[in-house]
């Protein structure tokens, strides 16, 4: 007799709950990666598209969270402002940045919450073993990826960085966060360089999809130079691709979402597997 | 080079809601079954446990279902009954039982509520090819899910139900229940019977587990008779044994759940599949 299939294995009523806060929420990616994610590290958990419409965000989220078995929440658009107000405890970055991606149950009950965009970013350096302590920086870009990539590198003890965006008021707001994190480094705005330049980072949506230029002037760069490109669409873009005709060491927008997934894993409370 | 895994298969953005709100949580079976079935019948739909303390019960649920992704919620202990005042529309058998333990949402956007608990075992002899339509029907046990049954086999016409219970309150309450279905039905209430009865109902505890009793005093049944038995574990009890050995029909407690799995997640909005 053919056995009817009954059950799945990937959940139950063990099952620990995690959700992505958005609105809307068909399009986000969550799910599936920090599924993946926890399952490598055989948690017996999940995370799920949470869809809250702004007007309920202040009655569904607070309940949400009395569930005593669900363990951490992520805030997408347009949640990220919004949600420091339900954490306990705010990390880092997150003050600096006045937002928070994630929000984590601690042991004694409470809320921790952090921003995990800019650490993403460090921690994709990390894996690629490059520390940014010491480093003269330029970074291109000083919307919400990139403010929340430079106050992660500020953390790191750079020598000296450079900021810049199209719009000069967002750069001098950044600045200030930057000195408020560590005032030892040199912080300056000026336009796009690399000479004289350890890491260049674009966190600017020019090479992004179909764009097809660069977000700085040149022709090539000093193989010495480290190039970084937040954009995940495509995978190449026009600046890491002359970045690699340059013999540079390139870092992929791919690798500062792996390595964000990773430390906000570790934040939702599952350890690396050893 | 090695492909790292970045994401699993079985939840998305795009994935609907369900869930299961009970207290305690971790060993309801529902989620991995009603999952299975959703899965089958091809729809993007997982079914969670969602763990709620008694006094967030009024808070929580109605916060889950403002969730545009959330289409339907199941109910167990200790929520049956409370759930009820959640329904914009109860079905006829949860009306006269006076619990639900399915809400989905309409296309209008209100909740309609039914309990399946009976409906199930009513499924599972449909399934079988055995109506109760005429037929003279013994009913041991008239707890929670006798009341159910009997309640969802006075809708299918059965000629003549003798209800029995150690509780003689329960099944004067319950006699009452099925003459306010159907008047035409003869009710009574009376000891555990085989001769002259077609189908045998046991939702008695009597034979769980370890528990070798048979819920009636009898050495052999008529082979016409059909036998039921809600019990789950073991599955085939001291009195489907004594079925199987006359040579009766018997329906299993297994049936039943896969008969209400199947009409639940009618319920809940997902068609079988042709």
């Amino acid at each position: 007799m053919a056995e009817h299939v009954d059950q799945v294995s990937y959940v139950s009523g063990r099952t620990r709950l995690y959700g992505i806060v958005g609105h809307p929420i068909e399009q986000v990616r969550s799910p599936e990666m920090f599924t993946a994610e926890f399952v490598s590290r055989q948690a017996e958990a999940i995370l799920l598209p949470f869809h809250v419409l702004p007007e309920d965000f202040d009655c569904v989220v607070p309940a949400l969270m009395k569930m005593p078995n669900l363990d951490g929440l992520i805030f997408t658009i347009p949640f990220k402002q919004r949600a420091m107000a339900l954490a306990d405890e705010i990390g880092p970055n997150a003050r600096i940045v006045g937002a928070i991606n994630a929000l984590a149950r601690r042991p004694d009950g409470g809320w921790q919450a952090e921003i995990f965009d800019g650490l993403g970013c460090v921690e994709g350096f990390r894996r690629r073993g490059i520390l940014f302590a010491g480093k003269r920086v330029m970074l291109i870009g000083a919307g919400g990826a990139g403010s929340a990539i430079a106050v992660a590198i500020a953390h790191e003890g750079p020598e000296h960085m450079r900021l810049f965006d199209l719009d000069q008021a967002r750069v001098s707001d950044l600045a200030d966060k930057v000195r408020a994190v560590d005032g030892n480094i040199t912080v300056e705005s000026g336009d796009p360089a690399h000479d004289g330049f350890d890491i260049l980072l674009n966190a600017s949506p020019v090479g992004m999809l179909e764009d097809s230029r660069l977000p700085i002037a040149a022709d090539r760069f000093s193989p010495r130079l480290t190039v970084f490109d937040a954009i995940v669409k495509p995978e190449t873009t026009p600046l890491l691709a002359l970045a690699e005709s340059s013999g540079c060491t390139t870092v992929r927008g791919r690798e500062m979402m792996r390595g964000q997934i990773a430390r906000m894993t570790d934040f939702l409370g599952f350890r690396p597997q050893a």
